[in-house]
Order: structure tokens, then sequence, then C-alpha cells
């Protein structure tokens, strides 16, 4: 369930006209541009910006830019595209900065099978180049000892998984122990564990891990990182917990480390709570609050202040 | 240009009808089956399936499977598939077979991105497994030597590349030399080769070729097979020559060899003619003939007999 709140019924040309009157006089009323589009779903922001460039032969996205700055610019940037488009360019990002390197992770394992195609077709329209081509020219080659590293991250985003409830309990079985020994063993059957991660369906994963789970005494990410925290076992590390529950990495993983950071991460905050909010934000509120007995609101607002900060909140589902 | 003849209009109940009277009686009008299957287009055959399901509450491939048999069947079996799905058919069998990986090769680098994306969208729902995920698990891991092979096998089929004119020549000039060190090592350097053969698009990926020739005085794929014909090897050479010309692929790989075979090789024949006779067939007749000085009707034709040589013939434009 979303957390986003937004009337069923809007005009997107009075909303482009608000907008304009937003930008327009002494300073910009950023209280408006939270109200409008802080409120309206992804389709009515495509049918805001549209009404906005026939109205005005202006890109509104272009304009925000010169309006607004900071955090505040980042998110509303984020959030006024569509959803596949963001995640291009958060993928895009990722690679350029040449860190958050989890982001294509979670892009690759998070979305759906669908979603993630939408992403790869959104990346090649706007950079000419494909999602894994990129990935794969930043992480494989230069540094041996990355390959696995490189391997995987392209699987990830390369892959078109099976989607349903079939289960091969066979396969579970074999797999979690060709897993255990990769884990185990540190440096071989990294091939094999690559195979399984990036091609198996994500029914067909959680099996495996379930399994790991009962033969081996632990969860599968117990001792990943164990005395090996470099790029590649971070990965695996992201991947595993991605497939088996999104919501709690999420929480532990995103925001948790983005509030405990000196100086929170900003883009970490950004990024769940644009992507989430119009998908399963209410459901991952919930399980925070069950987890650290503070609403995430709270915990948010604590770090963060201003317009961003009153930009994040109403997504979160703050009534104006 | 296609070889294929077929008429505008068609009935689709009529045509259904006629089939049907052909299953029917003594034996089986072959003639008839032919005259019809081998002269309508993908989407009219679509249309006598469903028209021959609705009339006859019967699948109308179910009932050629019973009335034909041998190369025949297998031909217009395939024949009768929409493309991506024949395509699917083909890797399956491949896989299954656990030879031919030549043809996964084949769909993966002559296939258009988008094309490739329906293969493995059929591939899926008729096998409930990914495409990627079957050639993995029957390439990769337990061999560790054929660990590359694996790699180039699934990074193809897994590649969604950007299509256009684009090209990046000093990326040319630089990939051109990785993969001239690749070749001239044998054994380094295969990492570099699969990332640029599985991810560059076609475009740029025959700019890096023609490159490769300028600076080295001789075709890349001239010296790749010396000393070195291991599968990782066939394979790398036969996405080359599809990316650089695959009319010259089809002609030289497929019907020569197919033809030159004690025995003649009946798969690959059919797989070229039912795969390529409504795209570009005419195209690699003319080509054919100017090679060899022989029309590729001749040549098929003194290979092998009877119905399925009569429907080949059809496909490839003969009149009745």
């Amino acid at each position: 369930m979303a957390t986003l709140i937004f009337p069923i019924n809007h005009s997107p040309l009075q909303d482009a006209e608000a907008l304009r009157k937003a930008f327009e006089g002494w300073g910009t009323d950023e209280k408006t541009i939270i109200s409008i589009l802080g409120h309206r779903s992804s389709y009515q922001r495509q049918q805001i910006r549209k009404a906005y460039e026939d109205h005005y032969q202006e890109d509104l996205v272009k304009r925000l830019e010169k309006e607004i700055t900071g955090d505040f610019e980042k998110a509303v940037y984020r959030w006024i595209l569509e959803p596949a488009d963001r995640d291009a360019v958060l993928a895009h990002v990722a690679i350029k900065n040449g860190r958050d390197y989890q982001v294509i992770v979670e892009i690759a394992t998070v979305l759906s099978p669908e979603e993630l195609l939408a992403v790869r077709r959104a990346y090649l329209k706007r950079y000419k180049h494909s999602l894994e081509e990129d990935v794969a020219a930043h992480t494989t080659g230069h540094l041996r000892q990355a390959s696995s590293w490189g391997q995987l991250l392209v699987g990830l985003v390369s892959s078109y998984r099976y989607v349903g409830d079939d289960i091969n309990v066979k396969l579970a079985q074999s797999e979690a122990e060709i897993l255990h020994e990769a884990i185990k063993e540190k440096k071989l059957g990294h091939e094999e564990a690559i195979r399984i991660l990036t091609t198996r369906s994500k029914t067909q994963l959680v099996a495996t891990f379930n399994r790991y789970r009962e033969a081996h005494g632990g969860s599968i990410t117990k001792n990943l990182l164990d005395g090996s925290s470099d790029e590649f076992h971070k990965a695996l590390y992201t991947a595993i917990r991605c497939f088996y529950d999104h919501t709690k990495h999420f929480i532990e993983q995103v925001v948790r480390n983005a509030i405990k950071k000196v100086g929170t991460d900003e883009d970490a905050l950004t990024r769940v709570i644009v992507s989430r909010a119009e998908k399963d934000m209410k459901h991952i509120k919930e399980a925070y609050y069950k987890r650290n007995s503070v609403q995430i609101e709270q915990a948010v607002a604590k770090e963060i202040s201003g317009d961003y900060k009153n930009f994040l909140l109403a997504l979160l589902g703050k009534e104006d």
C-alpha cells in the first residue's frame, strides 16, 4: 500500500498554472510546489508536465531546476519522473559516481522482471547505451579480482526471470548446498553462486534460502560478510536480502544507515521514499515502527529540514 | 525481402476446412497441406490455427503431428509457430540436446534486441524457466574450463542492446585492441572479449571489427579457430560472423555445412529456410547464387526428397 495521498480528480492545466504562479513573483513559493507535486500520482504528474509544456512552451523539469535547489530539488526531480525513467537515472548516477552500486543491485532485485525491463528500455532511450553495457564497462576487466563482482552485477541487471509459484524442491536443496560451499570456501564456487542468483526465479531463490537455513541452522546472509566485505560480497549480500525481504532491506540497510550516518545520507533517504511512496511505503512504515518503536516520519524529520523535509513528509502521507 | 508467396486475401475458415479435408479419408493429402500452409504469412497461419480450433475443437498442431511425419512434420511444426515461439522451441531443443549451441548464438545475435526479448518472453511462457536460466544451468559450473563459454552464451541471450547508428570511434579502436590481445593470447582476456561482445551495440561491434581488420591486416575471425576449436571459440566465431554479416553465416556455415555433410543436416536446413522465408530469404538466395553459381533451390532439392522437399521449395518461392 502506498502512502501518497492524491485527489482522484485534478485539472492538469490548473496545476500547471498554479505551479507557474509559484515560480513567478518574489522568490519561489515552495509550499505550493509541495502541495501540488507532493500529492499527485505518477500518471497525474506526467499530465501536469505535458499541460505545462503545452501551455508555456517550457519544460517543467528544467524550470524546477532553476527555481529550487539542493536536496529538495533532487527529490522533486526524482519524484516527477516516471518510475522506470527515475530508476534509469538512479542507476546512471550510481555508475557515474563509481560508488553506490548497491542502488543497481536494488533495482535489479526488488523490481519485477517487467519493471526491470522497463528500466532497461528507459536507460537505452536516455543514454544510448544499454544498462548492462555501462555496468559491465565500469565493473569488469581492468581489475581481475573484481571479475566476480562485475559478473554478478551484469547478470542481475540483464535477468528476465520467470515469475510464478512453481518451486523445484530438489533444486532448492542442491543449490542451497552449492551456495553453502561457495560461502564457506569464500573463493571457490563464485561462478555457481552467480549463476543461481542471476537466473533463478525469486520464488525459487526464496525456497533455496529457506532450505539453507534449515540445513545449516542460520540464514545465508549471516556469515556472508565475515572477513570479506569486498564489493562482490556486499553485492551478494544486498541481492540476497532484497530477494528475501526488500522491506527489511529498505528499513535496515537504507533508512537506518542513512539516518545513522554522520551527516545523513540524503540520497538514500530520498531514493527509498520517492521510489516506494506510490508502492508499498505503508507496509514499510508499519514494519519500521514495529522494528524501532518510532514512526519513520519522526525519525526522518529529526534528520532533515526545510522544504526537503516537508516534501518527504508529504510523500510519507502527511496531510497539508 | 521474403521468398514466401502468399495471397493478400484468404479465408481462415476455408483454409481450416480444406486442411480438415486433407486429413480425412484415405491417407493424408500432403499436397493440400503444402499448398495452404506453405503459402500463408505468419499472421494468416495464426488465424488458420484459431479458425481450426474454434471450428473443430481440436488443436491444428496436434492433428498435424498425427497426420505427417519425419522431417516434413518437423518443418511444418516449426513453420506454423509464431517466429518468437519457434525460436524459443529451437533454443529449447538445442539446450536439451546439449549440442547445436550455435543455434542459440544465432538467435541471440541475428535477431534485433526486441525480437530477442520476444523469444525470451515466449520461452518463459512455454517452459516456466528463463532462457538464460536454462542456458546457464547447462553450460556453466560443473566444468570449470567451460566457464568462459557459459558466460558468453548467457551474456548473449540476456543482452538488450542499444539500436542506433551512433559509433564511438575511439572505443572501436581500443576494443579492437582488446579483442586482438584476447585472441592472440588465447587464454587471457576472455572476460573482456565477453564483455564487449555481449554488451555493445551491433553497429559499434561492426565498427570494432572493421577497425581490427585495418589495424591487423586480416579479419578478426581469420585466426580465431587456429588450434583452439573448443566450444568457447566456436561460439565466439559464430557470434562475430552473425554480427558482421548473418547472410554470409547462413550461406557458408549453415546451408553449405548442412548439404556437405554425409546424410544432410535437415534440422539446419529447415531452420534457415523456415526462419528466413518471411524475412530476408530473397537476399540470402541471391547471395547464395553469387557465391556458388548454383541456385539454392537446386542445391537443396538434390539433398532431400518428397513432401519435405516440396514444402521447403514452396517456402523458397516456388509456385505450385
